[in-house]
């Protein structure tokens, strides 16, 4: 099971040059990728029927007598004011029912295709896929502490990103590429993506065009026939939290939606400021969002893939920062998966969430807290599942092979317990008996390799080794293997011409309009 | 809910001088203590019931044909002839049902006494009781590094656990202390117990007759009638596995069971080594033990109280070395807890258990997939909840502090989730409405003291704040905070004769044999 140990698998196709050849001569180098994770675990259920259904009354009260506001948008409110909702000015109230009702068309489960189809994704049912962290402006690591992002960082996290193997998608937003336009940026994180990894990613929201640009460079890269009959993109649409949607996640909404394109309709919470101070009220804003979201998608294309998503932070009411790994954001987690199976929709929460400014043990208390949740809460699609740091402000570089390594406790945890006769090993039990001793037997023999999950990454060598090898911390360990991986990277083959036309792409539309910053 | 933020309830009598007045003099400290945890929250239930019939069936299989070994305590093999068993040498095969009729006349839930009546803990049905670490020969801190650990790092120890907030034991044997005679040191440690703290304690397992001492002292510090009818020992009674127990260990649970008092029965399995490398193998063996070990219990005393324990590491099957945190562990864990469960017996396991050798992010990790299962997996009484470092070899002050901080976590997650009407907060989503902000809203204001856990160690401020600060990472600030709890440390009254009768105890015992060592 260990990350290192696995059979070299490297796709790469070496391009040009003395070190690439050095390079593409290695051979211990692993890019192999588990599969998106399929539980056979039950998921844990901390909410009753009853707790359930008040909670959905709840929310159907709220949207009939307090609504939504979809601001800017005078074909969002025509299309209620169409599907039977009461709008007056931007505030859309629906009848109760309704919002359920249109949701009803939304798949209970999709494949997201990649261009490698090994490492197409299923997102909803039992599966949990894991995405990178997505939208910090600062990178951090060792060498250089924290600093503003650039489109050098963003291309060396796509390339963790495709070397780590219990990650399944390549992500969006990895870090903010602050040195390029903010007009054109989403051009060249989609090239980065689509041409140094070879797992699905996400489209880019902060402007309908800009979904648009996404979805034709997915054209090039898939073929337009295929992109019009698949999902090929899974985007971020942010709720703005209290029961608003913007023209601008809306628009993005439904350039993707129109294309058949996933979107998470996330409502973006900390609560105490967004929502109410408590769980139950919290959940009750989600599912009215979520409810409200989805329906508006359902308008646009009856059928178009769509995630109930639930990014939550408690509140530091000492000093208003948002706090991350909180019993209080589990309940939420628990609770939201409940009400997303419950519309049969898949899932989005979780991932490696904390408020630490270092990759140390708070950061590693607080993300293990979100990320056990994620995986017994039955989320479906975890970003930030590694990279996470400092609130979400800071893509970390080894916080993202840390958290990586601690993904495959995931997938072993959610394998469940093996009750075939090998598993129940009673040959095992009758052969060693009181006293004995298991390493040597039979069973033992037959079955160790695969027998217990080994991290890639912490340190598991007897306190004398470990303190002659220098004695260091697994923030240490994580430096060592940034380097270790950005070293033995090798970039996936891709059809020259594909790239090439990429490339004209991005080429044409930087050059239709002026840099923009901020 | 913030540990600093508790209302100081100083239970001290400071003792002479003007140090003890200076400290007597200072208002903020805490000493509260949380009240053992009573779950909210449902179980999680990783096997069906086929599978745990399946698993029951085999180690009653295991039980009548392979059987166990009680060595070198021809008493113990007398009692199980008379109750039925087949007896060969030192091998003991129990006909199927035999063990676990034996087993029901143990009590699902018993009360332990601490001498301070607040401080009791009931062990059993839904609750969690927290106990800090067990074992450990060598103590580490930031200033002084990894050392052998000395009576006086013994009472530090005690006092940190004293000052825990989240903690609601004060364990056994928090490290051992290495510069006292073997053969008296347990003397010491119960003394620091019973003075340093006024939390309920564990009781000496190294020879019967050190158990013998903690009952006498137990009937010091309670009077000899309160003892006789009350439970005010927990003590660990660990199963030399596969299959064996030993006649140290049961010499040690002969006297506690015939006093009244309480044993963990615990497999100490480190998986592949001590039980077959699959998880349902070693659940199988685990459940053979403890109905074996608690069946005997029984036979000394029937309604001895008695808990199901399960002590489970994996190993690096590399190195050999035994393994934590991992997703083994936690299958283990949890199906333990079910087949606990099933018996009507309190459930240990669990516990802050990590590989590392730094309170680093492996520790925190490690610790937090652990101490996460063992909330929904239904443990009862978490041995090693803090200061469990580098598999157990190691107690670790800092991480003492952080994982007692954690434990904090536990406490508001068990709580579940509020539906009453305040929970719901339908006033205050009516009050706030699109677009609106909850943090000054009225259902806010009236409620967010209580809303949302603090952590009263880890760093929620802002990144310019704690830079300036100096930038510490949680090691540091688990550094001063550890500086912090032993200079506010003030020592709970005790009434000076029983004080008197324990010093006078320990001397003449002291004074009856030479020192041991080793």
């Amino acid at each position: 099971m260990a990350e290192d140990a696995t059979t070299a698998r490297g796709r790469g196709r070496a391009r040009g040059g003395g070190g690439a050849a050095r390079r593409a001569a290695r051979t211990a180098v692993s890019v192999e990728t588990a599969r998106f994770i399929e539980r056979n675990i039950p998921n844990f259920e901390i909410l009753d029927a009853e707790a359930l259904e008040i909670i959905e009354a709840n929310a159907e009260t709220l949207l009939e007598e307090i609504g939504v506001a979809f601001v800017e948008n005078p074909q969002a409110l025509e299309r209620w004011r169409d599907a039977g909702a009461d709008v007056q000015g931007e505030r859309v109230r629906l009848p109760r029912g309704l919002a359920r009702k249109l949701c009803a068309t939304a798949p209970a489960r999709f494949t997201q295709h990649a261009r490698n189809p090994e490492r197409s994704v299923e997102i909803g049912g039992r599966s949990l896929v894991t995405a990178p962290v997505y939208g910090p402006p600062f990178v951090r690591d060792a060498e250089k502490g924290r600093r503003y992002a650039t489109m050098e960082d963003f291309r060396k996290l796509v390339k963790l990103g495709y070397m780590s193997k219990w990650l399944h998608h390549s992500g969006g937003t990895v870090c903010e590429p602050t040195d390029i336009p903010v007009n054109k940026r989403h051009l060249d994180m989609l090239q980065a993506h689509m041409t140094l990894s070879d797992k699905p990613s996400m489209g880019s929201v902060t402007e309908p065009v800009r979904a648009r640009d996404s979805v034709a460079m997915c054209e090039l890269l898939f073929g337009a026939d295929f992109v019009a009959e698949n999902t090929v993109l899974t985007s971020l649409i942010n709720v703005n939290s209290p029961l608003t949607f913007d023209a601008t996640m809306m628009g993005a909404l439904e350039v993707y939606a129109e294309a058949g394109q996933a979107c998470i309709v996330s409502p973006f919470i900390v609560g105490g400021a967004m929502a109410p101070v408590t769980v139950a009220g919290t959940l009750t804003q989600v599912l009215a969002e979520v409810m409200a979201g989805v329906a508006y998608s359902q308008l646009i294309r009856p059928g178009a893939p769509v995630i109930f998503g639930a990014f939550v932070a408690s509140i530091d009411m000492n000093s208003g920062a948002p706090t991350f790994g909180t019993p209080e954001a589990s309940h939420i987690l628990y609770g939201a998966g409940q009400l997303a199976r419950r519309m049969n929709l898949p899932f989005r929460s979780g991932g490696g969430l904390c408020g630490s400014k270092l990759p140390d043990a708070q950061a590693a208390y607080e993300t293990s807290n979100t990320l056990n949740a994620a995986l017994l809460g039955g989320v479906n699609f975890m970003l930030h599942s590694c990279g996470w740091l400092e609130g979400g402000l800071v893509a970390s570089f080894e916080k993202f092979v840390m958290d990586a390594d601690q993904l495959g406790v995931l997938h072993q945890l959610a394998r469940g317990i093996d009750m075939s006769p090998t598993g129940q090993a009673m040959d095992a039990l009758y052969e060693v008996g009181p006293g004995g001793h298991y390493l040597g037997c039979a069973h033992t023999q037959a079955n160790f390799k695969e027998a217990f999950w080994r991290s890639g990454l912490l340190d598991y060598k007897p306190f004398e080794t470990w303190d002659e090898e220098g004695g260091r911390d697994t923030r240490a360990l994580a430096t060592e293997r940034v380097a270790r991986q950005l070293a033995d990277y090798q970039q996936p083959a891709l059809d020259p011409a594909i790239a090439e036309a990429l490339s004209d792409f991005i080429a044409r539309r930087k050059a239709s309009e002026p840099d923009a910053f901020g």
